[in-house]
């Protein structure tokens, strides 16, 4: 297959990568031509010669989201024989500026690999990006069966598992899974800018939990969030309503009302809060699985940790999860090893005989 | 030291517990006597003799916030030549409650163990549920220094690191980095509720930490949110005037404005994020720290994870947090190792040699 990228980023690049161990051929290029030949030098495809006619058989369009739309139409026009895909993290804004183009819908297949990292540029770039990920593609009733079906097999050549879902079922979709929460987690951050040094100290991991991805880029959220604006604001009216009630309650409780609703609207958020987490899928996309946590003290010193991986493996469980959850103002860590429940005992027994602390 | 245990859940019977083990005197009742039966009978304590006198030294109500000032007063009244303190997340309304009733607060010193467990009762008590976490010790100006010492003392034996602030500084601070988080996070999993089943499927890494706390008891959160209705909904004020802004910038931007604001409010939301959450201390309370991660491809077969485990034991890298991440659809997770910087490169190529997949 010929592929022809659009853009070599972070994402265009490790498209490159797998797309040529898979054993495509693969041609390459960016807005910024420096940025193309470092892509090329790390092994992600070739630069089209000066006079070479490309015929790519699908194109990727790889550039941030702002400008995706442009480069699609672009694309369709510049390259007649080809499928057009694109990979921005929104899609009904880019479909509507290409349907507001008129440009010919037939070839063009939006999708969405649900992939990243929180470095850009091609240098992050890595063959492996898109194992085992998802990668959403968004047909239209106009998009011809055969460019879906390319724009398919493009993406579980770089390893992904593939979704198909319509444009604004997608965007609602990463509205609720992946943009509010991005928001959220920002906003929770945001609050402890201001706050005393004593403050910030009491902060455990629940709180390390929850603001983790407060750290991304706000140049390519901006993008993300202003491509997505209708079915983000859908959700967070939704939120913002849920929470003003939980306002209310507090000022009700505040006021010294004895406010039985007031008490019931907290109970009832943080119920609801169970009931959509219970929704959340297990690994692979499964039904979410209940697993044991057997915790361990892992003392702050070099080697015990690895002395602990090396006595699970010895022991030979297998691992389901595994976090590690640092202490306050003490030298040592506690390991949570969850397991299936029928391992939980044994593990812990095995691990109690060889001397570590079993904490729960 | 002889403490007297007022309440035998969770943290009645681990500081039970963990108080045994180090040697003092601990006597145990409950509202519910078989309670505080099991308690002992798991080793948290004795049971006072039915006309026994007791005079301890210090009495510790670790009752459900709600009831909490009661017990406390009741306390300072019944044993008037004790020191009392309780457990309660919350402690303005606590010493507002106590205060009130006219109880002598000389004696009364409010305090916090920040530790728990997502399993309640006496059952799930365990003596080292403390170690290592921040203890916060909320003394009065009316309080005696020596009965804040005792608190403290008590509280590091039971392994604590003793953070002292003000009852209402503190409850500010756990406002933010605590009470405030898990609304949040509860308010974003009320969003999956409704969500359609191809849309739940698209969950990534990000959407579970920030929803991980969304398993916590509505009953239990219901009175510690009430009971610090106050500081909460000062900080919430402060993130629905954001969130405000944030759905007033998409409404903008979903109209069609060219809204260059809009979209400098969504940047400036985003950025604030990531300031705030550079605050957030790294483990044992110091300064954040840069570590560098390695990713490993891990197949998801029996003993896989416990191979590399026994790997990364062998090569020995010091190991400074450990994350587990599966990727959807497929057979294997990526674990994220992250060690200093001046060991990344070592440790990946050590695990390359040694047959890994080497992800980044």
């Amino acid at each position: 297959m010929r592929v022809h990228l659009v853009g070599t980023g972070l994402i265009g690049t490790s498209l490159g990568l797998a797309l040529t161990r898979h054993g495509d051929e693969v041609t390459l290029e960016d807005a910024v031509p420096t940025h193309a030949a470092l892509a090329r030098d790390l092994g992600a495809g070739r630069l089209p010669g000066p006079d070479e006619v490309l015929e790519p058989d699908l194109v990727v369009v790889a550039a941030p989201p702002d400008v995706t739309a442009g480069c699609v139409v672009a694309a369709l026009a510049r390259f007649p024989g080809a499928a057009v895909t694109d990979v921005a993290s929104v899609k009904g804004s880019v479909l509507a500026a290409v349907r507001a183009s008129g440009a010919e819908l037939a070839r063009y297949c939006g999708s969405h690999p649900m992939a990243g990292r929180e470095r850009s540029g091609a240098v992050s770039g890595r063959h492996d990006l898109f194992d085992g990920r998802a990668w959403v593609v968004t047909p239209t009733p106009e998009t011809l069966p055969e460019v879906t079906a390319l724009v398919s097999d493009v993406a579980r050549a770089a390893g992904a598992a593939v979704r198909r879902l319509p444009p604004a079922e997608h965007d609602r979709a990463v509205a609720a899974v992946s943009h509010v929460p991005q928001l959220a987690a920002s906003l929770v951050a945001a609050r402890l800018e201001a706050l005393d040094e004593a403050a910030v100290a009491l902060a455990g991991q629940g709180l390390r939990d929850v603001t983790r991805i407060a750290e991304s880029d706000p140049h390519l959220w901006t993008q993300i969030l202003a491509g997505n604006a209708g079915a983000v604001r859908e959700v967070l009216d939704g939120l913002a309503a849920d929470l003003g009630a939980v306002v209310d309650a507090l000022a009700a409780l505040e006021a010294g009302a004895d406010a039985p609703g007031a008490r019931g609207t907290l109970a009832t958020t943080i119920a609801a809060g169970n009931a959509g987490h219970a929704r959340i899928p297990g690994k692979h996309g499964a039904a979410p699985t209940i697993y044991e946590t057997v915790r361990v003290l892992v003392p702050d010193e070099p080697g015990q940790l690895g002395r602990l991986f090396a006595d699970i493996g010895e022991i030979g469980t297998n691992i389901e999860e595994f976090h590690l959850d640092h202490g306050l103002g003490q030298d040592f860590g506690l390991a949570e090893v969850d397991v299936v429940p029928a391992a939980a005992a044994g593990l812990a027994d095995a691990l109690a005989t060889r001397g570590w602390r079993i904490h729960g």
